[in-house]
């Protein structure tokens, strides 16, 4: 069994403060995978970590996005040198506790063309995970065709990774605790988006970086069945439970 | 015009002393990079470095080799981590003077099968060629089916690369002025194993890690014409002159 599970940017990170971990919720989500892959709940499993208070500023002070890029090395180097400091930090709390974490940069692996479609190659991830590894890929720059690097989301790496190494389950914990309807509350299944396009809110549609629009909408077009939830589900989401809202 | 260049590990390491950068020699090759690229003199430019004192004693404290992997998360962290230290000092040098370079982490990017064929895929280079940058990628930890993490030596990328990104010229910059004959004169062709075999060294022929004879083997596979020349002649050879030896 091959489980994707991304952890947002700002639930391991202090979303405020430039560049500062949260520490705390850092380490209870490393105590949950690495209890997670001790008692064999999970089979293989690839981490992806958003950018949090990381990645953004970078990208928001040299003016990158998923769509206008730079040819700036500078802002290339800003943007990619955060989110590799981040990913070590990810990296070293893992293996505080012995889960075998290994780096795969997405700036490294992937591309764009100049549509803007996303190629990210997944041989090294698979062959990583037959090994015994742990793949802890992240937010970061990629080569785009006439734009120069743009931003890749965690969140197109997860899409992108669930269809290509098959993935059983996917799993994106939040800072929410799910989709919440008009009152506030979980909705525990989202099959289509006609159903839950009311409350998600039409102009959240565009949101192209990482609205709950544009997660659900991708998320159904994935053939796993993915779930989002919130950091006190994590534990739960690992052990196979169904937690949050289940998107399939 | 596309051009794969090698900096030997020795040549920008201090090859004794572990973890040493040779800080004058590295800077003396990023000044005649940023010449050459100022100049127009090389078109685009890919660079590959190798290990030197950084990669080399880790693998070697940890028993691994192009053939012997690590499923030891601790080893792959070792190898990965001073080859990435090694890779921003290059690319700091190299921004120092201007040069666009981006980093491409073959640990990020390649496997290699259970026969030990590497798959390095290289869209992501071409991307960040077309677009303006120089990428740069050295000697690193591969993800091998069956082995865990190989060594994947900066040669073997520098023979891959050059096929799949279609080089017009390669050049490995090397402590030896070139292939020396019996005399230590430096042959100026080799179009031949046969030709230079008895120079090379019988026993030197089954050195998969980068003796010269696998060099020259190599070497002569590709279809782009590859010269083996010392530091001093990095200038020249970016110029587009004949310098070292040259293999074709």
């Amino acid at each position: 069994m091959t489980t994707v599970l991304k952890l947002g940017g700002s639930v391991i990170t202090e979303k405020d403060r430039a560049e500062t971990l949260d520490g705390p919720a850092l380490d209870a989500a490393a105590d949950a995978i690495a209890a997670a892959l001790a008692s064999d709940a999970v089979g293989r499993l690839v981490i992806v970590h958003g950018g949090g208070s990381f990645g953004h500023h970078h990208a928001d002070a040299h003016g990158v996005s998923t769509t206008d890029g730079t040819t700036d090395h500078v802002a290339v180097t800003d943007v990619h040198g955060a989110m590799t400091t981040l990913n070590r930090f990810v990296r070293s709390r893992l293996h505080d506790r012995d889960v075998p974490a290994v780096p795969v940069h997405p700036l490294s692996a992937a591309s764009r063309d100049a549509d803007g479609n996303l190629s990210l190659p997944t041989a090294q991830v698979e062959t990583l995970l037959d090994e015994g590894f742990v793949p802890v890929l992240h937010g970061d720059g990629v080569a785009h065709a006439g734009e120069g690097v743009t931003v890749l989301s965690g969140d197109e790496i997860v899409t992108s990774l669930a269809a290509s190494v098959d993935a059983d389950r996917v799993g994106l914990c939040s800072t929410v605790p799910g989709v919440l309807d008009a009152d506030d509350d979980v909705i525990p299944t989202v099959e289509s988006f006609d159903a839950v396009a009311d409350v998600l809110g039409a102009s959240d549609t565009t949101d192209v970086s990482g609205g709950m629009a544009a997660k659900v909408q991708e998320l159904l077009a994935l053939t796993a069945p993915a779930s989002i939830f919130g950091p006190e589900a994590l534990d739960g989401f690992l052990d196979g439970e169904r937690v949050g809202t289940l998107i399939e």
